[in-house]
């Protein structure tokens, strides 16, 4: 018989299970859920008003994903369930709900329900932005080694900025929840009835050292005197790495999803990190650039370094035994979407629609039959901020060069061109810091889709490219995980190390950089480079001081 | 017997006739001539092609626009041609030709007429960049006093580089001619029977100085030893400021347009320094910006002060008496058209059209019901280079501060903000130098049509802003002048300083400076002076650098 395993991937607004063969890493089948409370960010299902910046999730959505898509992939495949050893989910993060001990979500609680903070934050919840701040302000107050591993910031989507705002909040959810617990292991503890804390959640939004532990109990106690003993009462410290085996389906989970009994399920873990072994990578020197709305950066190291503006660096948090780092830019696919939406005339979407093609489709084509340098213009990539290396949410964007015949799909190509300068400054941050970046792959919408957006980055980053094989990466790192966690025995792979080279997969197509193109590239972005410091590194902090004076005309 | 007076305005694409009542400044009737040859920028009427960045124009279309709007404005102010006791003309600057010593435009004879340079060189001919390159470089290493007295340098559009064209592509010409003459000054030739060359043009595009005349023999030979005696050989010596009398209708020109032979007629001018007067200005401190496609900033001073950046600084150049200043800023209509015409999503025009306003109403609209600082834009307005202060072509267009949420009104309200800077940077300039600017007035297209602009400058320049009360603003002065050569006794008047009080006319609207709105533009204007040095004074010359590799890349 031949063996499979599950990968459910829990996105932001749907929910997809893909059922893998073993042995032979084919995708057999797919299946995808959307979320029937999608995002809550205007009103509880009670009608409850939510505030600015609010983004909740209905944990029954994620039920409702293993029960829907589960028996899906088994029935369209045409499998046995017994067929199906291992599986493994991964998730957004930091999403995170408070819980009883039992496990059931507060919000399942119709006592508790009409509060918001009885529900799942969703990763971009942002409204625990003026905890962040003064968390980072009290950690550099008080030296806190951690930030260092952050790039210098914890983001308000991360774990402690929004335990805390339910403490300042909703002092009575803080007290009765027994648990605050990512979403990933709430779900994993559906299926095994166990709690099994990921190391990745723990270590890249928890702020979680595989050797330090959490911060000191005086620093959650400058914080807010409720959260000092938030680790011992609150949090598991029982922490997994990524292809441990976390339990296996019980008599409830198996009800759900119409897997068997004693089915293994594997540690969960986060979308992007799951994405690196599902495009082979097990192994230092190689990064995966995630590309989408925005674009997540991952490689291996051997050691822990600190890289200034990375994410996070995490032992254990992409692949057991390596140091996994993380890094970002927080406007991609955003970036070009609202130029299509906000700057491109009338007429080039008539063109397009002429010719049955997408705008995106459109303007990458125009773009492309422009040289490099051929626009004379430069952008910087900031219309979001900037993640990495910079790690400041009051940057802006900047497009400079623009004449009068300067026409849309030179910009268009001046922002593509602006995100692929900045992966170039994470990756040659990366290797000043001694995180050597030998091999470049990208997964992602973008990485499947734009071919022209990927060669720019080719000839930009001076490097080969290699694209995900599997157009689910995510939902396929899961299933190898699962995999692992059946273990080899019972048909399996004993570790990621040998599930990689069979399951995971890359396109027959490689992205090479054209060396006429580079060479020009290196002194366009060299350009950025000096821009880039001079805007972003406070010689000339314009950008914020017009944030300034924008939040006090919207404040009058 | 009412008396009249007619300003004729010679544009790019037309000429229009205004009939003006001496003693009340009653425009009375106007008529427009669109030139049946247009700018030849591609071919010669015979079909010869032309060269890149060349703009030529056709004599003929000149004489036409005499013969059809003079008989046109008084038969439709159904006056005699007795009552019109004066005309004055206006023209674009530098737009020069060769002719021969009976004035006969050499492109007029069958055997020159194949060759574009025997054609009249529009003031926006730019064939003559190299020229200008070389004259600057040669100015410099002789360290020619002229260059300070126009802003460090002599634009390629403006009569010695012309004329150095023609002797280097085209010597056969430059021997043939008798003389390169203003077509502003072949037009009173034409009228009058005699060359009677402007204070003006010579002043501010010719190189000439009341005390010190042209640069010398030797400056000339530097640049071609052919050169040499250009000033005694082709150029006219005898230099008459505005309001002087140049003539009297001939035989021929009364033949040709109707008027009475005997008419009084004005020595010719420029049409941006023509409308000084038209607004009533007559005396230093009062600065009018003549608000187009691109800006002119005209201003009359007691002494000469050299001003960074200028256009020039003319003796009787404006007025008699004065020292006229011009300054400019390259890109003003042109910016707000290129963003609309490049820039604006498909919806918005809809919106326009179902409302039936103009795609601009519609924008600015929008962008008024923002408050400055509200968008967090800044740019620069460089998108066509900048003409003052820094007088630099190679400078290009910036906009920083976007982000996700950055909307096309918010751009549009940010180009014309950059705009308001840069006249206020040219204010700022004079002052410094020591040429008071008291008042601001405005006439123009812009000026004329858009209020929501007018406030944005008012607002950004901190001072009332009055407004042409005639959309002629240059016929009207040209007629003035017209009525300054009849004369008192002839029922016109003795001098500018007489006819402007009655002839001369603002709005009843006056652009007041919004108090807090003035403070808030405070900062955001020294955001944009820390930009406008940063990258136009040479600390980061990443503008030039780019055109640089643009360069590169289109000459491959």
């Amino acid at each position: 018989m031949e063996k499979y395993v599950i990968g459910v991937d829990f996105g932001t607004l749907s929910g997809r299970s893909l059922l893998v063969n073993v042995k032979t890493g084919e995708e057999t089948s797919t299946a995808v859920y959307e979320y029937r409370h999608g995002v809550m960010d205007e009103t509880l299902p009670d009608g409850t008003k939510l505030g600015v910046d609010w983004a909740l999730q209905h944990p029954q959505d994620y039920l409702d994903t293993l029960a829907k898509t589960i028996p899906a992939v088994i029935k369209e495949a045409g499998i046995e369930a017994e067929a199906v050893i291992g599986i493994g989910i991964d998730f957004t993060a930091c999403t995170v709900l408070p819980v009883k001990a039992d496990g059931e979500p507060l919000c399942f609680d119709k006592s508790l329900s009409s509060n918001p903070h009885s529900w799942v934050k969703l990763w971009k919840h942002h409204a625990a932005q003026p905890e962040a701040n003064r968390l980072n302000q009290i950690a550099e107050e008080r030296a806190e080694s951690f930030l260092n591993r952050y790039g210098g910031k914890i983001s308000s989507e991360w774990l402690i900025p929004k335990i805390w705002q339910v403490i300042n909040e909703a002092p009575e959810i803080y007290d009765t929840a027994s648990r605050f617990i990512e979403a990933a292991d709430w779900v994993i503890w559906q299926l095994t009835g166990k709690e099994m804390r990921n190391s990745c959640t723990a270590g890249y939004k928890g702020i979680w050292h595989k050797e330090k532990g959490y911060p000191e109990k005086s620093f959650f106690a400058a914080l807010h005197p409720g959260l000092e003993n938030l680790v011992d009462d609150k949090l598991s410290t029982d922490i997994y790495p990524a292809g441990k085996k976390a339990g296996e389906i019980t008599a409830f989970a198996s009800e759900l999803t119409g897997l068997k009994e004693g089915t293994a399920v594997a540690v969960a873990n986060v979308d992007a990190h799951v994405s690196v072994p599902a495009v082979g990578i097990t192994s230092p020197g190689k990064m995966l650039a995630i590309m989408g709305t925005s674009t997540c950066h991952m490689i291996l190291g051997e050691q822990e370094r600190i890289v200034p503006g990375m994410c996070g660096v995490v032992e254990d948090g992409i692949i057991e035994g390596y140091f996994g780092y993380e890094a970002g830019q927080s406007c991609v696919g955003d970036h070009f979407q609202w130029f299509v939406e906000n700057c491109v005339p009338g007429e080039y979407l008539d063109e397009a629609a002429n010719e049955g093609v997408d705008i995106h489709e459109l303007l990458a084509r125009k773009a492309m039959s422009l040289a490099p340098g051929e626009s004379g213009l430069l952008a910087l990539d900031w219309w979001n901020g900037n993640r990495s290396v910079l790690v400041d949410v009051d940057l802006t964007g900047l497009l400079i060069g623009a004449n009068l015949n300067t026409k849309p799909e030179e910009i268009y190509r001046a922002l593509v061109e602006a995100t692929a300068y900045g992966t170039r400054m994470i990756i040659d941050t990366f290797e000043k810091s001694g995180v050597e970046v030998k091999e470049f792959y990208a997964a992602g919408g973008i990485a499947e889709k734009n071919s022209i957006v990927m060669q720019i980055y080719a000839d930009v980053i001076g490097r080969d490219i290699r694209i995900s094989g599997s157009p689910q990466a995510p939902a396929l790192g899961s299933a190898m995980f699962g995999a692992v966690a059946a273990g080899a025995e019972a048909g399996g792979y004993d570790s990621i190390y040998s599930a990689a080279p069979v399951m995971g997969k890359v396109k027959d197509i490689i992205y090479k950089p054209d060396r006429g193109n580079v060479a020009v590239y290196e002194k366009l972005y060299h350009e950025y480079e000096i821009l880039h410091d001079y805007f972003g590194r406070g010689e000339n902090n314009v950008m914020k001081r017009l944030k300034e004076i924008k939040k006090g005309i919207r404040n009058e």
